[in-house]
């Protein structure tokens, strides 16, 4: 009925699109640590830094030193922002030393009044030289994404004619660019529109990769990647917490300064919820926003980060490997003596501990309860609805052990169980 | 391309759903006094109150109050929970004292764990009194929604199969509803399922009104609506703020607490973006979702109250009804001497106020300007980009004129124009 792409390839831009509004410094070994965590979580597309000047936007003065102190796993692309000539040299030169990057993004706004705003350049002033950054880029080997900012609708001008993103990507096409980029720069797309810009542009540039960008501004980030599914675009941008948007300057320029990429964290759960791969594994995604949320020292804008995933969809079943210490395993429900059951008081305890646990995740063939750390706070009722809540508490992976925290509430709030259970795994 | 209905139905439900997670007790008047705005605004459907027993949920003690204090014009539809028979009681006596309402919501889950963790209560127990309430309020003439909660899953059981909402559709039709809502009570719809579950209802269940309500737990309440709109779902729920969730107990049952509906100022931007009548004015709904925000005195999670709507496509020419004191038109931007233009100085500071304006909002035929408190702080060169805000200090109507502070600012942030400037509309 609906027609979806079976697997997207997501293109984490957080330490680039990201951190471009962030004004505190973040230290060069934070960008490094969390880039590095991506590499490992699964992400193969990865905006790893801008090349903007320093004088400009100061968060990237450390951009060299990041490309240096990440690795280089050969099936990940690293991808930066090259806004000039100038900033072309010192990537090429970082390229010939071995910690450059294999594709850059070459930016223009369909509109010029975006364009005066963001680089003070006219159409006329800005494609020759942008035109000299691709060809030199390909000619060095570097693939390019022809990157079309405002291509929904422009804050300052407005609507944005299909026919010049049109022109642009053909002008991109013929310069040699290898992708071309949507940009939703300021958050003005629609889903209606979405589908139909890139329905029409997929149609008149059969065989060329698009790549949908699209800002958060106004809550439409998913709905508009929705759309853009449903076209049968594959690849995807976004960034943790739905950080990123204009470069911190001292004012906001549009929409009161509130912007935002779409969310990584929110954007993969939408996405394996739905069946498409993506590649990632959602408590690893969650993880590593969590993270993105410690460095930046504050709360950001994804959902998943505070509600948690939908566990009885991304929840595989209780593994001591996976196991994480503090970690809270999802409430569960069990109640005791359902319309015309019996209560058996004397294996309550485990009964409740055993079914609550398996509700939160299946429960492995074999697995071994010592409850021996467990006291029995109140007797339940005939009749009892209890809420079980676990935290582990220790894991012990070489003695096939974990011990876990155990509290069990009935529905008023009265503690009926609490104490620490020990779960002793079965030999792998 | 894509089918879509072309307008819609939103049924708003801070003064319900909204509030029912909310603690401090919102004071009966703000509660009409919202109300009221949303029947001024344009919402046809409102769900005014719950008669859950106060005992239970606290903020709907005064749910005879609120009903009793909003105006009604007959276009609106006022809506009510009634959980039990009890309620029901109160509210037809309510009804034959003329402050009623026209119709109810039923609620039951489509998942027994949920139904016990919510009401204590097995299906076998729950549904013969749900049964009465339903067949009693039909009798006394008020509409029924069915409700069928955890529809898209559960956070305690997993997945709801299909079959259990065709089984409670046909049960609730049968005892006389006349729509059913699908709720997504703790957001664990995706968008490929949204459309699965309401094409497939909306198959099964030809000519009988759909309910969609979603929360944006998982960020998702946005992507869930356009998915219910491609398969013609009209009747929407939403809440401002997305507000919204379980109802305010001492501890949270699922996701952390983390919830709340899709937010509606996002809701109604979405789908007027999109061409989707709604019958309500952006402007007017960011205001009312600003006022959500005074009373529960914190920002909500709504994203358009932050970024403002997209102008270019919201915003009706100037004119001097719609100024509102204090109002900041968004910041115009102005380029002095594009590439081989020249620079008229004398004139300059009047060519970047009208044009910057014009930008921001279409200047009405005949509107004069009165530059007297215009002051040029610095003189611009051959080409500078100028960024010019507004905002609204004083509306004299019978005067047909307003005073605007005018700040201009060249692109490195120094000063251009600094000021006042009297518009004067034309007799209409």
């Amino acid at each position: 009925m609906i027609h979806l792409p079976e697997r997207v390839n997501i293109c984490e831009c957080w330490a680039r699109d990201g951190l471009q509004g962030e004004d505190p410094f973040i230290p060069t070994e934070k960008k490094i640590a969390i880039i590095n965590r991506m590499v490992e979580i699964g992400f193969k597309r990865i905006e790893a830094t801008s090349f903007a000047h320093p004088k400009l936007i100061k968060q990237f003065a450390d951009s060299l030193e990041v490309l240096k102190g990440i690795q280089r796993p050969k099936d990940v692309t690293f991808i930066a922002i090259i806004p000039n000539d100038k900033a072309l040299d010192r990537l090429l030169e970082a390229c010939d030393r071995g910690y450059g990057v294999q594709e850059i993004t070459a930016i223009i706004s369909a509109s010029e009044d975006h364009l005066l705003a963001n680089l003070e350049r006219t159409f006329e002033e800005a494609m020759p030289p942008l035109a000299d950054v691709v060809n030199r880029a390909r000619q060095a080997g570097l693939r390019v994404i022809g990157c079309i900012g405002t291509a929904f609708g422009c804050p300052l001008a407005g609507e944005v004619p299909l026919e010049k993103i049109v022109e642009l990507t053909d002008w991109y096409l013929d310069k040699g660019a290898t992708s071309i980029m949507l940009g939703d720069t300021t958050g003005e797309a629609n889903p209606r529109q979405a589908r139909e810009v890139f329905g029409q542009m997929k149609e008149r540039f059969p065989g060329v990769d698009f790549i949908a960008h699209f800002h958060d501004t106004r809550g439409m980030g998913l709905a508009n990647t929705l759309a853009a599914l449903q076209e049968g675009v594959v690849l995807h941008d976004s960034s943790f917490g739905g950080m990123g948007g204009q470069p911190a300057t001292s004012r906001p320029k549009y929409h009161r300064g509130f912007s935002g990429n779409t969310c990584t964290e929110d954007m993969v759960v939408m996405m394996e919820e739905m069946g498409i791969e993506t590649g990632l594994k959602i408590p690893e995604v969650i993880d590593t926003a969590l993270l993105a949320e410690q460095i930046c020292g504050r709360e950001l804008h994804g959902h998943v980060t505070r509600s948690g995933p939908i566990r009885h969809r991304s929840v595989k079943a209780l593994s001591l490997p996976d196991l994480r210490l503090d970690e809270e395993i999802p409430p569960a429900l069990f109640l005791v003596g359902k319309t015309g059951q019996e209560v058996r008081s004397q294996n309550l305890p485990w009964q409740v501990i055993r079914e609550a646990l398996n509700k939160s995740r299946p429960v492995p063939e074999g697995l071994e309860f010592d409850l021996g750390g467990i006291s029995v706070k109140e007797e339940v009722e005939a009749r009892a609805i209890l809420v079980t809540r676990f935290r582990i508490l220790h894991v012990q992976k070489e003695q096939r052990q974990a011990i876990l925290q155990v509290l069990s509430q009935k529905a008023n709030g009265d503690v009926y169980l609490e104490g620490q259970v020990k779960l002793l795994f079965p030999q792998q």
